[in-house]
């Protein structure tokens, strides 16, 4: 098994995860390098400074530029981008329902157009898997139907189903890759995905069906997608009890710190979102007592820096004031920097976090975390 | 004295030259981060790992956006961007006769509107030492009318003069502030700078009349401005016997490799230029063989990096069709791996020059450096 429960307290889980490029720290949230690079201008040594433990590619993107033959030819995505831990990649499935343009879905796949060139496409299960497989990503993603919430029940079971069969297509089409002799990563393994919408107990059945194929972590998708939080957390609350105790789970595209908290509080191992360098490259700084937004006039002559208490690279030598002055002259610079902030904020987080449960303190940690808020003054609630 | 001549070979000369944050080996290349920050996302550590010995700021840019005033408070420009290296401040002179709008000269100084937001502006002579005193560089230019290239001959013989008196001006307002008990760095020094256009008696008059000043430097601006590099190296033949021998000379915006050869062949000692970072970002990248543009089809799946013998951390990690394939994604990673080995080329450049120097070997290196780019096929002449 490639997974192992160290401790458990409560519902939260501290493990580890090995994998051919190295053992993962759960609960871990993943960096997000959509096309094989972080946006904002980091490079792989920026991931390492920053205490990434695994990077997140998108077979979507990768496949329509610069294409998976070019990154096989190259020995596979850790070597192209030169990244020595960790690589997830998702199946394109999320980007295909919300990027792409006119996409039709058969029970063979789907066909869209690229949000690109306009490009017709088609994708099925095994397109993706073979795709990742080129990729040579250590996690592949199954290929799934995004659902978006709210949807009508009917659809949306039938969509579990057709879900259910691709990804026992997909598991078929990984074992067939792994046998062939110029397989990139044959330690690759496959992550199941979960689906229902908003519905309880679709998502329940959909998760013990999916269970049942014993794949080698399970996530849980199609949640932030516009629901509440306490929504997401009720479904959390419901589907989590049922995935496999043994096997990772990662609940896909969220979220903010918060979010974060209340899903190892229920049970999640592994998160990835491209929210905090989104809000990284806004001036939107994540900091232990609440977000600052860096643009604001009363940071002028500010000479802290944004967090006194982190250790990062860019707190460590920029002050408050630096960094404004950055965002207002346009500088790439900046952009950089809020990324590395935030991105640091957040792989720092799950470092404190997966201390805590060490030392089965998660329950005091939580406390805490929520009482810095409280306590402080923030520019804005993101 | 600043300035130290440790060899002499023809023309070329070997130094260095002291300021208050540590001792410059000349000829040297300045990196340009015109508003406090290299352009491409490059950070303070950043020109620490490229070699860079000079950053250079513009005193027309930090007065717009965000105010002496404020850098002031930071401590000066060293603190405000954890700079610990010198730095060189132009004086705004050469911006706005290049970017302002509606600029009228007077005896007095210029008036000219803001390029970003057309805001009404006067500068002075003294206006322009008292931003480059509140920012605290190490060397502060003169400052000047940047004539363009051709202009009449009465034109230029007028504004040579009064440049000239606008340079009397500088030096006391200088010595005026320095005198100031909250000045930022009193071992600020001034450099003047001479100007002529392309006539070379008005260039050489001038060049005797400022050396009668005896400034710590002295610069040759108004170059690189459309002329053709004959004519530039035709003026610099003309003028640079003029210029005093114990004195650093800098030929200010210039320029290419070759530009840069030339002028040290012609006893220059400082460099500044925005080519290889705007070259950079635009995929434009140097080697000991030529230019690549790496945006080029023919780069898509060559797997080595941009220079087998450069030593940038962008060689070191990253392929060309790596490189390939982040500027053709649009990512900012892209800008940044471009600046980052265009100016670690130019900063290894000069020390190759340096150590050529060094051994009495420079018109050896001037030599083999033709050669090699003759005898290698690059993509295009930049």
């Amino acid at each position: 098994m490639s997974f192992k429960l160290l401790r458990k307290e409560g519902r939260a889980r501290r493990g580890t995860f090995k994998t051919p490029h190295g053992t993962i720290n759960t609960p871990v949230f993943m960096n997000v390098g959509t096309q094989a690079a972080i946006k904002g201008g980091l490079s792989s040594e920026d991931l390492e400074t920053i205490g990434c433990q695994v990077e997140l590619s998108n077979t979507y993107h990768l496949h329509l530029r610069p294409g998976q033959e070019l990154i096989k030819e190259a020995g596979g995505l850790h070597s192209f981008m030169d990244w020595k831990g960790p690589i997830l990649t998702d199946s394109g499935g999320f980007q295909i329902f919300s990027l792409a343009k006119l996409r039709k879905i058969t029970e063979e796949g789907v066909s869209f157009n690229s949000h690109i060139d306009g490009a017709k496409i088609f994708m099925s299960p095994e397109d993706s898997i073979r795709i990742q497989s080129s990729l040579g990503s250590d996690i592949a993603m199954a290929f799934d139907e995004c659902v978006e919430i709210p949807s009508p029940r009917k659809y949306v079971e039938a969509s579990c189903q057709r879900t259910l069969r691709w990804l026992y297509r997909c598991k078929e089409e990984m074992l067939r890759q792994k046998d062939k002799p110029d397989t990139v990563n044959p330690g690759q393994v496959l992550f199941g995905i979960n689906q229902g919408a908003n519905y309880k107990d679709l998502r329940i059945r959909h998760m013990e069906q999916i269970a049942e194929l014993d794949l080698d972590g399970y996530a849980v998708g199609g949640l932030s997608v516009g629901e509440t939080a306490e929504e997401m957390y009720e479904i959390l609350d419901a589907v989590v009890p049922v995935m496999p105790e043994d096997k990772p789970r990662y609940l896909m595209g969220v979220g903010t710190p918060e979010n974060i908290v209340e899903g190892i509080y229920r049970g999640i191992d592994f998160f990835d979102c491209v929210l905090p360098a989104r809000n990284g490259r806004h001036g939107k700084l994540y900091t232990s007592f609440g977000v600052l937004n860096i643009k604001n006039e009363k940071y002028k002559n500010d000479f802290r820096p944004i967090d006194p208490d982190c250790g990062c690279p860019v707190c460590k030598r920029y002050s408050r004031a630096y960094l404004r002055h950055l965002f207002k002259a346009g500088e790439i610079l900046a952009l950089r920097h809020g990324v590395i902030h935030n991105l640091y904020y957040y792989n720092s987080l799950l470092e404190q976090i997966r201390n805590a449960l060490d030392k089965g303190e998660y329950e005091a940690f939580r406390k805490s975390f929520y009482k810095d808020r409280q306590e402080n003054k923030t520019d804005s609630n993101i």
